[in-house]
């Protein structure tokens, strides 16, 4: 249990952007959110997912919808909070407590705009341990919580509250409701016991983007490069160290906001030891896949990270644009997100793509023996 | 108060299917719904709106969708009745009685289905003494009664509960959730109290629907044709007499099921003494605007029927077809429907006709003294 400021949402805001991979929301709109809240109604408390009660009611908290319009649409402030109140009234009991679904972007933000607001704490943890683009994709659904009674809502106080056994018909219907809210909405689903939170959610990650933000902050007068930071900082975690995966310059960017999401893809034009080479990095909200000269490098549910090269900051997709210099890392993601029955919900073919899930290090290793490039070399590739 | 029975049922869906002017959903599987539930629970009360008490809760019941995809993707039979109980627990008590929000095509049986499945009456009246294509498009709404809480169900068991304050931001949102539920759903909304039904509802519009199916199929044994007994049932009542507008053969439709709706417009050529003219009709789920040789001869809110002209059954929106012989007449809509309120929601201009509202009894009249016809001689135009 630690008080968490104004201050730690500074860290949180970059460390989740780069953990969001891409997508989440914009994470500068969800930090003022929060910051604003903490600031009129005083500190929020985060808690270890071991400090809940089994019988603990958590309602997790969002955004969803497309980041392109998170950008010109931003939230009045109270939606997630309406939201949470309305399923509170479905469930008939109060919430111990909210937590991320996604610990990506702006996400990571939201439930700490409910928490100050409701004076109920944070649950350090989440359903994905970065951000996905539907809300089928979380550990909570693939490891047997139901999704509903879910709640949508908007800055014009409207609430929709969705109740269905079927969590893939839970995003049929929320994303429909969210387009026609403008493209975005704020929302509370899969209530569930302290006992479910503990069996199913990735822990810990809301202290992870707290720590490479700060990693990343202090990178600097600690004398390391900050996208080494980065790579450093998820090293001894669930997730493990990042790896560089390629340096260039955006030299193409095709995004359009389609069916209440943004898709497209970007190319990178490579810089130093990349010169020569091209990545492509496909998208729908967050990273997909990333592919040098055409060869798979790393897909989902791995995070592919587009960082600027300078200062590490997360460049995300609706941010993407011609000339930005850029360094694209992997980072591997937990084991508890590589299962079987977690791999057909976010694997590449869940996207439709037809390549093997293959984890990141075993591709990156592949690449370097192919090249007959020494190991030690393979840093800045 | 009386009892409706199976017998009573093909009376009403042969009179609403005419009320229905195109639409409200397939007549005969709403009917089949309807007989089936008093089949297996017995017969429904049917009340007259001054039975209520003020105090009573009304919970009206109905279908959504185009009504090209009824056809195809038949209901399972209680997802009305999962939307009354779902209304029912976010309003925290029980219905007194259902009824229809509009009285045409298949949304006329709907409530019945509720009321055998739970015992509740239905209320004779509705909420457009017609059909119209959207949920604002109710006395209700104009009259200031809020749509929500309202549930839209579909066989899936699905539960989405709906609630604003703004009756057009209900339509936008439920359209949208129809969509995803395949195109068609059912539906409880504008809850009300007694009070607030007696002052907004058309009454009498369930008997309105029988009565005209009774004068329908007993027309031949007292030796009239079937569309004049169309015309007259409607005389002495809120109504007024229905007046024949055109008599010919379906030549052209052009009909799409887009956005939720089904639209398009009929060709009629003329036969008979409309030799050599065609009537050209537009619907949105309902027939929209009558135009005799670019002429208007009846636009919303006044009921533009295509019936069978041996026959008189009406030929809804998505059974319309090449070689059919129709005869188009027009029923005067109640005065309730025509006050400027209610014509800002359902007049020409409400469905971007720059056309202004004028009665069908006017622009009858008109029409033959352009011709120069002795009003007598007007009867089978």
């Amino acid at each position: 249990m630690r008080e968490v400021t104004v201050r730690d949402l500074e860290d949180l805001a970059i460390g989740a952007a780069i953990l969001g991979t891409g997508g989440g929301g914009d994470p500068f709109i969800g930090k003022l959110m929060a910051q604003q809240a903490i600031e009129e109604e005083g500190p929020v408390t985060l808690i270890d997912a071991g400090e809940l009660d089994d019988e603990a009611l958590v309602i997790p908290t969002a955004g969803m919808g497309a980041p392109t319009v998170v950008i010109e649409k931003i939230p009045e402030g109270l939606e997630a909070v309406r939201a949470l109140r309305a399923a509170e009234r479905r469930l008939g009991r109060k919430a111990d407590a909210t937590s991320p679904i996604e610990c990506g972007g702006g996400n990571s933000q939201i439930p700490f705009v409910v928490a100050a607001r409701t004076r109920l704490p944070v649950v350090d943890g989440d359903g994905m341990g970065r951000a996905f683009p539907e809300l089928q994709m979380e550990t909570f659904h693939i490891y047997g919580v139901p999704g509903t009674p879910a709640v949508l809502s908007d800055e014009r106080r409207t609430l929709v509250t969705i109740e269905t056994q079927d969590n893939f018909m839970l995003e049929w219907i929320a994303r429909g409701v969210t387009i026609r809210m403008g493209g975005h909405a704020l929302l509370a689903e899969y209530p569930m016991s302290g006992a479910d939170f503990k069996r199913t959610a990735v822990r810990g990650t809301i202290s992870m983007g707290m720590a490479i933000g700060k990693a990343v902050a202090s990178a600097r007068s600690v004398g390391i490069h900050p996208v080494d930071a980065v790579c450093a900082a998820t090293r001894d975690t669930i997730y493990g160290a990042g790896l560089r995966l390629f340096e260039g310059k955006v030299v193409d960017v095709e995004r359009r906001t389609r069916e209440g999401f943004a898709v497209g893809h970007v190319v990178l034009q490579g810089l130093g030891g990349c010169q020569g080479s091209q990545l492509l990095v496909e998208f729908q909200n967050e990273n997909l896949v990333a592919r040098r000269d055409g060869q798979v490098m790393a897909s989902v549910p791995d995070l592919i990270c587009i960082l600027d090269s300078e200062t590490a900051t997360a460049i995300t997709t609706e941010r993407l644009r011609y000339g930005q210099r850029a360094t694209v890392i992997g980072i591997p993601t937990p084991e508890i997100m590589r299962s079987e029955a977690a791999l057909s919900v976010w694997g590449p073919k869940a996207f439709d793509y037809d390549i093997a899930f293959v984890p990141l290090e075993s591709r990156f290793l592949e690449y370097y023996r192919e090249q007959g490039v020494p190991r030690d070399k393979g840093k800045y590739l």
